[in-house]
């Protein structure tokens, strides 16, 4: 069949107070919990909140992407 | 701990047949209705419908944050 | 009342072994099995994988549009 | 038949003293006067000028889309 | 001389039921009834309407470049 | 002489309890208490924060345009 | 009265065999032509063609503005 | 060994007088005649050239990659 | 009162010759030697300068906001 | 030590009656009259008046970029 | 047959002690010293360094596109 | 003389199964294996793959600048 599977791409905000990397990793981890069959991510925009002269909080907005081939509701992904 | 919460942000567009700042305002209030920890919105898009020579509907796509922090399913948000 | 319907998008990648067209059309598809009031699509990206020598996947990616009014969890959207 | 109607953009700047909102709206008002089958329209830029410490005129940049399917010269519209 | 040929592009939006290439060349053929020296043409925006589950019109927003040498009045094009 | 004026342009954020007109005019206002030669200025981003469900502060990032022709410190403007 | 003066916006590309400068002119005297009100330009692109070895077309794409208060059709502009 | 492929990603203007899809197929197709390894391609930028009134030449900018991980001279790639 | 707080934001270029992280770190602790009430940060840009094979400075564009809420004179931040 | 210079990046707007070149090169000229260290320059947007049929002042938007090491304000500069 | 011709672009960064005209010349003609069959540019970037007070050298980023149908081996372009 | 260097920009795509900065820095000394004169890089694009709920490649594309003096071909750098 021509027509093959179908991704959605969801887009989540990570935080971490200790780095970028460890703001990306969370977010990945955080739609693991819940969503199935993950298969790419793209940072989109990399940002924080500053206090005391450093940024206390680092905040990398990432879509992440996964196969919703089956039956499920889409509206719920 | 270093990480800190995860955010979702889902796409709405908001209508008006007034003006620009209800469109905005009304899809922030439709979010309201199901989405608990909405937390900020950015304002992506503003565009609308032409009838009898002026604007019938305001049309702004707006994305909401909001925190998804609990064991809840992701692919809901 | 002034203030109208509320829309939600849905980002969505269809693939296709065949050819561009075709990978648009089943991202709209697969949005069809379980989202109603489905209005309008955007193009956000076209990209693949190449196999052989040739494209083996066109992939798009498909923002998807519909209507939200009723009381259902927007977050399952 | 499976080619459907084409529709031209032309790009117009409106102009208010009082607000963003009436500088969208006047440039509606303006392509009404002359331009029939409007059919939508989208906000591309918000600038103006500024005079004693304040906006004295909002500047909005809109494309305002119309039905060209009659055979009127296109190059006009 | 070395001033060239001045080009002029117009905005359009060709629309199809059947597919994306369709509604590009509709509207190129559209800009060819009234349009005389017409050069070159850049896809800006693919998108849609869906119905029935299905996308049942195909709008490729286009810019169409055509050299406007003569005296014509440019106002027009 | 060919070389004219300078102009600098500063980035500001205005915010509004009430609305996004007023976070624009908000950060023209606060320009106009220590600068002078206020020129002109562009909307640059359109976002906010949500509390209770709706929109408690609305953020507009601006440009602000001024002349700085004279031989002040342009590092200060 | 609040509402102010409506501007539009055609999109030209000037050419020159010398360089960019006088591709730029160029459009903006094409223009002149026809076009009464001129107010303002805005460079969009900047490419050419290249014949043995040198560039021997540049073509800039100019957006030129300029007022439309008169009852004059704006189609035609 | 944590770091992985390293790939190279060259840009290609394919063109067909057929479609876009064609043009497309076509630039992988060149690409694939001396670069080993292909891997995915995206598409930037979809446009063409105009004669007797309708497109003579689809023309479409496509980023082919490839991994490039032997000793091979990468600057030839 | 509706009006709140004005920030402004300054554009800082960071480097180091470890890493990225670090260089986004230099840049706000720089700012936060003489700027109070930093209050947020945007990555805009990730470059760098290359010797020996390897990247010896990480130079990072960094947006930094502060509230400016006082008299100072906005010209200064 | 790992974290080297910071800069910072101010936006100027150069103005010339004559060309672009001068308008670029007038912005920086008057950077600087009172910035020391100036390092580079990136042009971000090129535009001007018309007057009389012809542009009267082409107007160039520059981000010029210099080291601040030292301990000065980093609000003045 | 309905594929034609396949060109490929590099991306060149030309300078120049005297303005930006001449970097974009220098490029091609850089480009022209070993590649056949250049057939157009783009400009993509315009930048620089600044050294006592005025830009020592402009560098501006050119895309060169050629057409590239014989079978040489379109890694080496 | 007045025209200087001349530098070519080549994109490629580094990965790395531990983070972000790994990618960029094997990318960059892929590069070097056979690119003499390297100089710059620009961070383009951040993305991965997702295996097992966590990113298993970090993905960077990265523009990489050298200088291309010398008579070598510059088709194949």
């Amino acid at each position: 069949m021509a027509v093959g599977s179908t991704y959605k791409v969801v887009e989540l905000v990570g935080s971490s107070s200790a780095n970028i990397q460890e703001a990306v990793d969370g977010a990945i981890a955080r739609a693991a919990q819940t969503i199935r069959n993950l298969d790419w991510f793209e940072v989109k925009e990399i940002r924080g909140t500053i206090a005391d002269g450093k940024a206390n909080w680092y905040q990398v907005k990432v879509g992440v992407g996964f196969r919703v081939d089956g039956g499920e509701d889409i509206r719920e992904d």
